[in-house]
């Protein structure tokens, strides 16, 4: 299989609210390290390495996050880290990243694929986006990425497996019959026992000329102000119009907008171990240093945790924790800011960004 | 009132273990500001200065908090700040102090205190304690001041008054029945529905000669340890005889001692505001500042605490505190140490420090 045409987009806008304080503006959850030795987009970018060199791979980001992201991957080089001037959801970011490419070559096939998920099994991975990559190319479809749930998660979308349409090497591709929403458990629980139902993991694999057509089907007003970007492309009016385009376009997703519509959309269902990495309690769940308590310490100079079970703490300074009686609760310390909920309710932390947002407290943004 | 011949004599010697992590060897509970701007041992002294001047003020103390103590008290001359090699409980701790007083004016009476209590409504306080003076010289009596209960604590012993013997202005004096412990809740109500009990404060006022008299009755081998320590006063040997006294006497409590034995003790039933300040629990209660969901926030640069109630929270370095879903915690972040407990098990703090003690983790003692 030739991969010089083979391109790799990490969108990479995202903050991550949910692992505030962690996670800021400048320090988003792609650069946090709270999951491993590395951070995720460094993992992300070394899974791809083999498939698709740095020099092939692109970030999507905004200006808080660039330095950090620069400084993260430094492999990719720095004309690849593209910007967007404000975010406006998946369809606008891809479609910024697809006329890039069709700039460098109109016959490319790229992936596309958050930056900050947790995959195993990077062999695996890699196949099955080979096989996607070779269909794409051959059926000129847009092919999304499914996985295969093993517990009924309410936290993700699904996609829904149609007929099957073709077997690659040992991965079937399949039509799609539909795309649904995060469900109830309920319907959770249907979903995986129906076994046609994959989790929607944002992953993408198209090539440029076909995700650009599908655009200009779907989506006009984006279509249209692509091409207006592209107009300017090195041009001294280049950065000014994708300012301009991108304020007036509307916030949309790519499966909103496009995968919800097209008749040229395929899915595979990926075997191997994926996780989006949603809240505090998938960093407990995935800690593998818990004590007899089920405790979860990070970067503690020490604990002292009495009749306490279920917690993950995490602190700067290397300073003491201690608790006595209390179960249950996600504790972060980040010098600046102490936050603490009940693991349960770790969904729930998004809503002190959205307070910081309102009260205009920036430095804790 | 001749009040030339009165001393105070302030017990500083504990740490105070259940306000760890702020409490500390070096910085024990008396020397911290919590409970309102000045520290608890400042406001002992000037509340004492109306009747007896710095200058008749003794401190009792130990090594480690001997610095901390003549900061925070500098009117009191550094002579009459007394170290005790080891803590040995409050017998020997009162009667060091008293053969110090005795050899500066035998016919002298003392008042003793801790330093770490907080009374209100101070002119009432020193009213109780001017009649006490007077009762105690005049009969040569124990006197201990009782402190009347409006609740049911079952945290703090009790006093049981007897008959009444005398009154002196509007205070009315009373024979002791008996000492009770902590009583259990049941107890305690019973206590309370009586009208005999009060709080066992451990405030005492008697003439220094009456309590030696009483150390020589009940309690002979510390009054033999205390005549080897007075014989050397001035000499040489001075420290180093109070050194090996004190290594060899018992701990004993100055109630379990002598006033549970002693036929010359009597009480006054204290009717002003009166608070040992026994947990972090008793912090929380004290605070003015809470907000409209009850939570104390101290010391934090801002909060935001959502759907979160009845929480005491004190953070060092001015940072956010950020809690949701989340009732009734106390969380003490002391910049080395992060401690957090339910508000209803505050009395187990202390098991941290016996933890630490146990682990010899001196740095966080």
């Amino acid at each position: 299989m030739t991969n010089d045409s083979l391109y790799a987009v990490m969108m990479a806008g995202g903050v991550g609210s949910r692992f505030w304080p962690e996670s800021r503006r400048s320090n988003p959850k792609q650069l946090l390290t709270l999951f491993s030795s590395k951070q995720l987009i460094t993992e992300t970018a070394d899974r791809l390495k083999e498939l698709i060199p740095y020099s092939r791979q692109l970030v999507v980001t905004n200006k808080d996050q660039q330095a950090g992201i620069l400084k993260a991957v430094p492999g990719i080089p720095a004309k690849n880290v593209i910007i967007e001037p404000v975010g406006r959801n998946t369809a606008p970011c891809i479609g910024l990243a697809a006329i890039e490419i069709d700039r460098i070559n109109p016959d490319a096939t790229m992936i596309v694929l958050p930056a900050d998920h947790i995959i195993k099994n990077d062999n695996r991975f890699r196949k099955l986006l080979e096989v996607a990559v070779q269909y794409a190319r051959k059926t000129e479809s847009l092919v999304t990425l499914g996985i295969k749930p093993h517990y009924p998660e309410t936290g993700y979308g699904y996609i829904q497996s149609g007929d099957l349409i073709e077997t690659i090497d040992d991965v079937d591709i399949f039509n799609v019959k539909t795309f649904a929403e995060k469900p109830n458990i309920e319907t959770a629980q249907r979903f995986l026992k129906s076994g046609e139902f994959n989790w929607n993991s944002g992953m993408f694999i198209w090539k440029v000329s076909t995700i650009l057509q599908e655009i200009e089907e779907y989506m006009p007003e984006l279509f249209d102000g692509l091409m207006k970007i592209k107009k300017a492309f090195g041009k001294n009016n280049e950065q000014a119009t994708i300012e301009r385009v991108y304020k007036s376009l509307k916030r949309r997703s790519i499966d909103y907008g496009i995968m919800e519509h097209s008749k040229k959309v395929a899915t595979l269902s990926g075997d191997f171990e994926w996780n989006d990495v949603g809240s505090w309690d998938v960093i407990y769940d995935l800690n593998k240093n818990k004590d007899a308590e089920d405790n979860a310490v990070i970067n503690a100079a020490e604990s002292l945790l009495i009749n306490s079970s279920g917690n993950l703490v995490s602190t700067k300074n290397k300073k003491l924790v201690a608790m006595i009686n209390v179960d249950n609760l996600i504790v972060i310390d980040t010098g600046d800011a102490l936050m603490i909920c009940p693991r349960d309710k770790s969904q729930d932390v998004k809503r002190f960004v959205e307070e910081l947002e309102k009260k205009r407290w920036d430095e804790y943004l």
